[in-house]
């Protein structure tokens, strides 16, 4: 019996040239994996219960977050992970796979255009920096011009979808708008930096009269309620996943918190616990947003074991650069809040840019699993498409970044060879801090040199044996501190760098391997 | 030669398997129709250089919407169309097919939640209507429950899109936002009526500090920029439309601007011809926010040409009430901006009433066409899901509108048994107008039965006679009087509609058959 001769050629290549053209926006087979990218702003290294260092700390046992743990029990952590010292160089670098001194963006972009976040300061003119951000289009002033993955992602059939803050730039680019940068939905994301309010009933900011830039967008339906915003934001990435999961389309989800950035507002649900222990109230109400972001990241992993996506689904946790470590805005004593590492944000030290990362993919990535290569945020580009399948995009930018896709299957290869590099000629606060205000810094293997633009010192701490850069090894070894200045400045020259210009002569200030 | 044969039964049976469940959401054959409805925000009967009237108006002279001509000769034109007095019903009819006496939305809600925009009234108490709007989910106080049929259309496949005013509930329950009412992208639409402005350079009203709820969402990358409101709508629609098109994905488009709404300020672009022709400074600004409003039906039109969509595209142009009436909002006398027809927004006599509605459906709808039948908004409804082939969709509400698609095919198809029914148990403005505050109305035919539920008065008036509703033949038609007194009261009892109370009894007004 031979049922199919009944059926003539010329039906046969019509059903397989439908079924070649279907394929791609099919519902069958989805072979990509789903992606999350659960990106927390201003969160530090000791800023949850997991240790990311080798021992526990005060710090650990302080936070609770049940649901990083039970993340990192299923997957890799990795303890060497970067970020830039602030937030929108370190988004910009995560979009474009690009290191904040090549795309231009290093400082915070202002809501405004056209409009430097730069402090001013008696000796320095402020560098001619990327202020508007990132754009998708060319020719826009003050921007750097780059293909996003995320339009990457939707060109090869993911659903794309980001929650909470982007901050990728100005109003009056496009780059203010993620539509533009590929994302097809866009919740709660606008040019500003922070929220005005993480409360409800304040309407996230958005009260007639008193809104500021920083009011949160979209979320009117929570208007007036008692909704904290990490969990307005929450609820909405899940109402948002609800359609590609129904499609079995796969998703790419940037779930970006606004927490745990200022205003450090108490999340009722939690704080209480943290007052009755006796914390400094704005520690308490630090670590209650901190839980509450926690409790996001385990109602979106308990939703997607409900739909049954668990299994084909990545969770990457990051945070976009070290925890605040200013007075007053934060309790206790100035610059101590991410020890054992040295200062905080907006500082080139390991308190500024060494962030919590964790990445969860069941059956690729081994459960409970430690990586201590170094790895940086514009990693995240190349592995990402990596893991969609997206092959030779087509890009108008050169990425820096390396996938980790090789250190996910295997967490014991290492590099010491690569070198990570920092570059922040710009004037983040009023009075310098430690690392803080125009400095560059590298890091190849376990050696790291910190580089102060300003007055052209240059420190040198050896990281596995000193981690809270203490020691400065300059002086031991200046061969070293040699390499690393001419590795630096070869680097940062190739990537036309920008320097702070010095008001008196007019010129930029020198490159580490030119003094 | 029958290679076919080399195929087995199983793998022909899986080809067509896979085929099977490839069809609903392939890019091959779309044969589902591209839906845009084109809605405007108080545009009135006359306010176009479309002649809706048997002769064109000295009115009609004035404007200048050369792509509403381009669309009527095209297309067809309904002579007869009408909304509600203002807008909220109309869109909640729009989105849910009831009638608003029927879904209980009978007033435009205000963004804050339990906040009735009823004017005070010193005999008569606020009726207890759904001020909160439309909600998708049950058990929200004050709102009608019903399922949007954007949730359907999305089921069946559609890609989804709001653009523009949204309006469908307050701020604190779930339809404050258009993703929750079944559009996947939601552009700039939230719980309040109007923009707060519509200049980019005032940031359409997001200036800080000086923002209002009326403050218009999602549109940063615009701020400070020269785009006009109705302009940067637009540009955002036809950017949400590029995926859909590219994946050959049908798509619905809810355009719905903001124009030609209060506050009425210039549209640049237009403005200087109008002032050229001595119009009074208001009428001239309001002239350029209708040719604004005509530039981006113009846009539109000319993409889905440009894209080869234009053949496969429904179009409907409607305006959600007529024309504002009132002084010192508009220039000119009060209530002559719509004349022929008499008053204008908030009342149920035609000027309130009676819009300008456009259909343009290359190869289905003949071009040049006209229709005298009359129709309502909640036809929309069911209009809308058979023109998407959804059959015996899942409500939770009965509709009450009636498809126009055998309108579509012959317009000369002729229904007077029909009644069409309008009730306004509210107080629009604080002093009483024409046909306006505490108003029903019903047609049949060419009669129409004008209620004051003040004071009882009954009104008849003859429509092909008498557009203007100038003579009164309550005294001569009695039996007329009395026979649409009942069925208004029949309908309106049926839907459960409210009626307000009187302070000094506490009892309802009675329904028009009970005096």
């Amino acid at each position: 019996m031979n049922r199919s001769s009944k059926l003539s050629d010329k039906t046969i290549v019509c059903l397989l040239v439908l079924l070649i053209f279907c394929i791609p926006i099919s519902s069958l087979g989805q072979t990509k994996p789903n992606i999350i990218v659960f990106l927390i702003d201003d969160m530090g290294w000791q800023d949850c219960s997991v240790p990311f260092d080798q021992t526990a700390s005060a710090l650990n046992a302080r936070y609770h977050t049940p649901n990083m743990e039970k993340m990192a029990s299923q997957g890799m952590k990795f303890t060497n992970a970067y970020a830039t010292p602030v937030c929108t160089p370190t988004r910009t670098s995560l979009l474009t796979g690009m290191n904040a001194a090549h795309h231009g963006v290093t400082n915070w972009t202002s809501p405004q255009r056209n409009n430097s976040s730069d402090n001013p300061d008696l000796d320095l003119q402020a560098v001619d920096w990327n202020m508007n951000g990132l754009s998708p289009v060319p020719n826009i002033p003050k921007t750097v011009f780059a293909t996003p993955f995320p339009k990457l992602l939707q060109a090869a059939g993911y659903s794309t979808i980001h929650v909470g803050k982007a901050h990728w730039a100005s109003m009056g680019t496009p780059g203010a708008n993620p539509h533009n940068l590929g994302f097809q939905i866009n919740i709660a994301g606008h040019a500003a930096g922070h929220p005005q309010s993480y409360l409800g009933k304040d309407n996230y900011g958005n009260l007639p009269g008193k809104a500021s830039a920083q009011a949160v967008p979209d979320l009117e339906e929570y208007f007036g309620t008692d909704s904290f915003l990490t969990e307005a934001l929450t609820l909405e990435a899940l109402k948002a996943l609800e359609q590609p999961v129904k499609n079995h389309q796969p998703f790419f989800l940037n779930m970006a918190h606004y927490a745990v950035h200022t205003p450090i507002m108490a999340d009722k649900r939690f704080v209480q616990k943290y007052y009755d222990q006796g914390l400094d109230s704005m520690e308490a109400r630090y670590a209650s947003l901190v839980e509450g972001m926690d409790k996001s990241l385990g109602d979106i992993m308990q939703w997607l074991d409900q739909k049954g996506n668990a299994s084909n689904t990545i969770i990457m946790f990051m945070s976009d650069n070290g925890g605040l470590s200013l007075k007053p805005q934060r309790g206790g004593e100035a610059h101590t809040q991410n020890l054992p590492l040295r200062a905080g944000k907006g500082s080139v030290y390991e308190g500024g840019i060494r962030v919590p990362m964790l990445v969860k993919w069941p059956g690729k990535v081994a459960a409970n699993t430690v990586a201590k290569q170094y790895v940086m945020v514009e990693d995240f580009f190349p592995t990402i498409l990596e893991m969609a399948g997206v092959r030779n995009p087509l890009l108008v930018q050169s990425i820096d970044g390396k996938s980790f896709l090789p250190l996910l299957k295997n967490p014991s290869l290492q590099d010491s060879s690569r070198s990570l590099i920092w570059h922040y000629p710009n004037k983040w606060i009023p009075k310098d801090g430690p690392g803080i205000n125009y400095f560059s810094a590298i890091r190849q293997g376990n050696w790291k040199l910190v580089y102060n633009q300003r007055n052209g010192k240059k420190e040198l701490y050896h990281l596995s044996k000193d981690l809270s850069e203490a020691n400065d090894l300059s002086n031991s070894y200046p061969d070293k501190v040699l390499a690393l200045s001419k590795l630096l400045s070869l680097q940062l020259k190739q990537w036309k760098a920008k320097m702070p210009v010095v008001k008196s002569t007019g010129k930029s200030l020198p490159f580490p391997d030119e003094r």
